[in-house]
């Protein structure tokens, strides 16, 4: 695919689209404020109500309970940068996180993995690394996600396997799970040889990122917090992002389900600021609705697309960039996937998103990563980039086929689902490893060999 | 499916995009003017030629070149409406074009229909009434729209039979073709009896549309030309619409095919201002790019987005409401037919659309009508118009499917094409005929078989 720019750093030129007023947008951030100091926030981790007491919440051990005033939370806010960039071993492919710009990652967390041939099956450590191949041989992925769990590596040892995997086949940014202090210690670790930077220099580096999910609702669990104070301790990248349903956890409407959110994602907010000062957070967002038929989660519905506009407007009233995902409930890579999908990616891209999580590959509302998916998803993400360029450029697609009938039944009537399953393959074909100095490589591989020998770290969850 | 409102009257919140500045939108338009004052458009029908050089433009009826000042273009659009409205039989269901109306109408012309059991076929005339069924069923789709060319009917008793299917299956706006006088008038006709109106009330009552497609570069054809004048004439509604392809007939550049598709909406414009100052014009647009490998049209693709953006606000410069479409190049309703049409329709909707011709059921570039896609296209617009609403709305989805894997398996794991094919099953077997008064019935169906018996009117090309 050869390209007249590449697809590195991209700006989005759109004026986001808005779902409130400026006094709704004010009073959902009062209302949010309200809920931190009278319901307050339940912290199961006695680290972070420490810290929180310290910083001068209202703190009750018994119940587990911190309550937040709004002068604190306007003192964490204020400290809290507008932009800070992620940085990856290639310093061409740093990303910035800030007002007009916007980073792809593909889908993260999921326990399975699916293609045409082999079906939907338990990930493994071989399906992790070839997700890590496509994103590698993709500019429009700029940032990694885990694709998928692998399944076949234990436990203590698999952020080991999924962090080497992540630094040896590609140059791009590692996502890094916050599953307990050991984990994360590890992974700190092996980041710091890959970059060939001191312990001290790494603290001032952002080039990680964790996802904190708070427990709507108004609940931070152990990983969680211990996440945040980990993260934030070594001036790492948190994106707080509550998962609130309007019907289910949350409030019936949009309006409702997003204070909460808003409440939880401040509370997050609060906790790093106390931790570090000045550490880089992330905005995130995941409010949908649920089906009313089913009581499934719904995603990609209309309702998806107001949470995503008025979160974007909440995330712009803090100053924070934005994080949102590429959503869809759809069981297999058919028309509802595509169709949820660019509701999800329209939804966030209008409404001024920075980071797009599970950019390629979600199905199955996050339940599989789908091989062909990423395949009709990089499509989208594409033409996305394409549209976000100034003046002409002409899209070559790598799925879109817009021959006539009859040329296209002579060659086999293929779905564009069926054409995603050849261009995966192209690209496992294709791959090329990054070039890495060899020394760091050695490094890297003795550090992880000895962290394996010593059995690792368990998660915690 | 039980709503809290209806789709009858749709109103988009949204702010239009833009690709050009305020000063790019003028250039434009002045590029346009100098093309219609240097080169000209050539107008092949001599009636028309006789009508411009009437109003003051310059006629070559050697060369059928007629040119057209910048006075006389400013006069004709100071008498063009900015606001009128398409009436129903039906009162409640009249359908107003201005500002953030939208208006949704369904595929028209395709020669061919396809569902999944019977395939790709000749359309016939049971198809055409079966769309018309599945029309009058559901309340997102407000105007009427070919669906198919019955191609079992005589070509002169074609628009007879069209008509009488729109007038007795529906309460909707039907369309007309702009085939020749002869059948214009015979549609008229039908129209005035089904209204109930008088020959000259029906000259003030704005009650079907037609679409006006000149022939690019530059050129109106005979059809359209005398289609122009006679909806003119009659007061009703015409929707100019250059198709143009950037490197095809057009520039490469998107603002270059749009300054010539703009000069070619001005010269129907005028004409139609000339024939009755005041005639009710929807500015038209059509324009997307080529496919670089196999020279077919693209649909759906990044430069349809930016074309679609930037004709918008062309039609916000003249003041007059916008037409767009939703289009694919896909040949079956597949992944690629859902992005592409999201992509549409979101380039269309985020730019201010007025009228969407095309909103369901388009598929292979045009040249199929398909049952499959009509259903997954009802899906995408029932969203856009819950996304319209203020405040929260729960949407009850006809397709989207979010139930859990485990589930759809054991009910057969239907992708959303095969559950669409269920859908439009079902909406064809509850259909409800409106109901009609008897003796307009009566008169309409007596002057089709008077004019059946007369051999009806041949179309002209």
């Amino acid at each position: 695919m050869s390209r007249s720019h590449p697809y590195r750093q991209l700006e989005n030129p759109f004026e986001p689209q808005c779902v409130f007023s400026t006094d709704q947008v004010a009073a959902l951030h009062n209302g949010a404020l309200g809920i931190l100091e009278g319901q307050g926030m339940k912290v199961l981790s006695p680290r972070a109500r420490r810290l929180y007491g310290a910083g001068g919440a209202d703190v009750d051990d018994a119940s587990n309970m911190v309550r937040i005033d709004r002068a604190l939370v306007a003192t964490c806010l204020a400290s809290a940068p507008r932009s800070f960039t992620l940085h990856s071993v290639e310093g061409a492919h740093h990303v910035p996180l800030h007002g007009r710009s916007i980073a792809f990652a593909p889908s993260s967390g999921a326990p399975n993995v699916m293609d045409i041939e082999r079906g939907r099956r338990a990930g493994t450590l071989a399906d992790f690394c070839d997700g890590m191949k496509m994103c590698q041989s993709l500019d429009v992925i700029q940032v990694l996600g885990s694709m998928c769990e692998p399944q076949d590596i234990p436990p203590p040892l698999r952020h080991l396997e999924v962090i080497r995997a992540q630094l040896a086949l590609t140059d791009k940014i590692p996502f890094t799970f916050s599953r307990g202090m050991g984990q994360v210690a590890d992974c700190f670790e092996a980041l710091r040889i890959a970059h060939g930077i001191t312990a001290k220099q790494f603290l001032d580096y952002p080039c990680t990122y964790s996802i904190i999910n708070t427990n709507s609702p108004l609940q931070l669990d152990l990983p969680m917090a211990d996440g945040i104070i980990d993260f934030a301790t070594a001036g790492q990248v948190l994106m707080i992002t509550p998962f609130t349903l309007a019907g289910a956890m949350a409030p019936v409407t949009i309006a409702g389900a997003l204070t909460l959110a808003h409440a939880e994602a401040l509370a997050g907010l609060v906790l790093a600021q106390l931790v570090r000062p000045g550490a880089p957070i992330v905005y995130g967002s995941f409010t949908s609705n649920v089906d009313m038929k089913s009581g499934s989660p719904a995603f990609g519905t209309p309702e998806y697309v107001k949470a995503q506009f008025g979160a974007g407007q909440m995330a712009r009233h803090l100053g924070l960039p934005w994080r949102s995902s590429n959503a869809t409930a759809s069981n297999v890579p058919d028309a509802q996937a595509a169709y949820e999908s660019q509701m999800s990616l329209w939804g966030a891209l209008m409404g001024g998103c920075n980071f797009m999580l599970h950019a390629a590959g979600w199905l199955e509302s996050g339940l599989s990563t789908s091989y062909e998916k990423f395949i009709l998803d990089i499509e989208m993400l594409q033409m996305f980039a394409e549209l976000f360029q100034p003046g002409d450029t002409p899209y070559t697609p790598i799925i879109s086929d817009g021959r006539s009938f009859a040329t296209w039944s002579a060659e086999g009537a293929k779905s564009a689902t069926i054409r995603a399953n050849g261009v995966w393959k192209d690209l496992l074909r294709d791959y090329v490893a990054p070039v890495r100095d060899r020394a760091i490589s050695e490094e890297l591989n003795a550090f992880i060999a000895r962290r394996t020998a010593e059995g690792g770290a368990a998660p915690v969850s």
